[in-house]
């Protein structure tokens, strides 16, 4: 429960977006995971535009529509500032942002 | 690859809330659009409160609840000071907030 | 419209997580109503790993995967350190963060 210094990166990408044949999200999950950081958590969202300048949103007849995806990253600085030139040339359109947060508690099991 | 300061505007809502005969979230998302703002991601969430007092939650039988709605906007921060009175005055309930992040890349070609 | 400052936090678990019967997720928001937190919206991601160190993605044939849950509760830092205590026993695994954050507009009606 001790507060801690961390940086959440966030990435923001379209679901339609590929990299070596798999979705370029799962992508950067897998590479964040092989690098050792912390965790991913991958939004899907309803809506949204950005890299295609029109408008996606998910209707039910229109499942294929790229919507926009949010890939949650957080770790120590240190890390996420090795791990932006591993994914950098694997994104040909997209945002990324760092932000300071404040971790309160961090606990995870070893499992077998 | 510069970092850059940017900010991220988020906005929560109710899918349910409306304006001009279409759904808020939608006419916020457009009304980005026109203002040349950067980009606009939906996000729904699966459960929450906030603005009804009351807990909502998607349930397969109850697909109409007023799930949560979650806006966010990337930009410089005078385009989004420029923004929030264009939309106040439609948002009759809901949160806004303003926090600092860091842009790391944001890069988007040109479609045709 | 008057800038204020607020703390976002935000709360990553697994949509398997349980606590008393129920989806740990949904405990945590009654919790945070019951304390009088000003809201709370609950996102699910779509893949995403940390606690289980394995890869969950949500897949058609597949729903009872252990998808990543996120949790936002939005108030004063005071009101948000009073809560993490109360919730802090039942989150075996999981990961907790708080950021400040501007709040530009929080308006709500009573309702009857």
């Amino acid at each position: 429960m001790i507060p801690k210094e961390g940086h959440l990166l966030r990435i923001f990408i379209g679901e339609a977006d590929r990299h070596g044949g798999a979705p370029l999200y799962e992508w950067i999950v897998k590479r964040a995971k092989e690098q050792g950081l912390a965790g991913a958590t991958v939004l899907r969202g309803i809506q949204g535009y950005g890299s295609k300048n029109r408008i996606h949103s998910a209707k039910i007849l229109d499942i294929s529509t790229d919507l926009p995806i949010i890939i949650e990253i957080i770790d120590e600085l240190e890390k996420i500032e090795s791990f932006l030139p591993i994914i950098d040339e694997a994104i040909p359109e997209g945002l990324a942002t760092v932000e300071k947060v404040e971790i309160r508690f961090y606990r995870f099991k070893e499992k077998h």
